[in-house]
């Protein structure tokens, strides 16, 4: 298939930090004349606001509005109205980068958009620091060493299966806590790993808060960008 | 404790491409006056390579010797050698960074020197791009989304691990191949996955490889850097 002139970018920007942004996603968002970014239905955009220290004047902003419905994402209506939208700007030729935080192909909503128009434009994806990273980072715990298994599970996994795979693996990243915190804390509380647990909120932005999870109440209001680290009592990383 | 004034620095430089280095981790390359990286007993270190293009003039460089035996790693006498020599610097008031490819966390060798220092100095840990993200990137591979579960397995591990874990989880990162091709190969295959992997090499270099796995000869001569991703047959990331 021919594919068009133009390219679309998938562009990492890094988990909040300005500053955890790579030197060639810096670079692109000089030359693109068009980007495009999620953004809740009401409120600010945080792609955009970790973008907005390196974004030039007078590029072409596409908003993404993505509700956040549970039981209703992806909404794809909305991405094929977006896909839509981007894929004008590439017929004619300008370049569209796509600002995913974190990394693009790790929870991204970006590949709701490749998916679209990967098949017609070059495309190309640019990885970022992620939400990962940062967090242990943030927490200074190192995650796996040598031959260890690290498991990423959403913390909005049903009870039993997030305490068969916690029970498992040497570590565990436990993403999206938010209004789960309190099924995630019984469930490490049954496993023995409470006491082997860091909680960790807006890792590398300005009001990142890192905390033992033992000392973090159940009913605390964790946002969506909070993360919990786990690893087993006898999985030293060293 | 009273922590000394210098910083040691872990400093993420991202998975080969240079110019996935971030923003912050180009800041602090060119204000630190001591960098210290691993190297193999014999030849060139990849981290150096990395962030050659970025290095300043008059550095002083402590290459830590890193043999990479099997069943002898890591090599506590050596960590500990290396860690003195570092915090002479740091007790001289000089920060140190230490240069590490992808994310310093993920299966890092900083975490040797972290936990012999970070007790009696400021230690700040620097994220960077991991080579999953640049993986899947460069295979053009969307990793995870909404509430799929990523287990990251090293390629070494027994093959009964490797099966067992590979059949429960919905996608899989499987590090560190190498030698280990044809094994992971025939896990894989006889899980009715084989066709759903990607094979890659070197990842964001220059002598970048990928291909689908089925492709990849058992006997290819693969690697340490190389990694494969694999995604369940009914587990559509979209």
């Amino acid at each position: 298939m021919t594919k068009k002139n133009a390219t679309l970018y998938g562009l990492g920007i890094g988990p909040g930090d300005p500053e955890l942004m790579t030197l060639k996603a810096h670079r692109l968002l000089q030359s693109v004349p068009v980007v495009a970014y999620p953004a809740p239905d009401t409120g600010d955009s945080l792609a955009r606001a970790i973008a907005a220290p390196h974004l030039p004047d007078g590029l072409v902003e596409i908003v993404i509005k993505t509700p956040m419905t549970p039981g209703n994402f992806p909404a794809n209506d909305i991405y094929d109205h977006y896909a839509t939208e981007i894929s004008v700007h590439l017929d004619a030729g300008r370049d569209v980068a796509v600002l995913c935080e974190g990394d693009p192909f790790l929870y991204g909503s970006f590949m709701y958009v490749f998916e679209r128009l990967s098949g017609n434009y070059r495309t190309e994806v640019v990885p970022g620091v992620s939400s990962l990273g940062a967090v242990a980072a943030a927490a200074k715990w190192p995650l796996v060493s040598r031959n260890q298994i690290l498991t990423i599970l959403p913390a909005p996994l049903d009870e039993a299966v997030l305490e068969r795979r916690l029970a498992e693996t040497d570590a565990a990243a436990i993403m999206k806590v938010g209004r789960h915190l309190e099924k995630v804390k019984r469930v490490l509380k049954r496993l023995g790993l409470e006491e082997n647990a860091q909680y960790i909120e807006r890792a590398s932005m300005a009001d990142e808060k890192v905390s033992a999870l033992k000392d973090v109440s159940a009913d605390a209001a964790a946002p969506y960008f909070s993360m919990i680290l786990v690893r087993q009592k006898d999985g030293a990383v060293t």
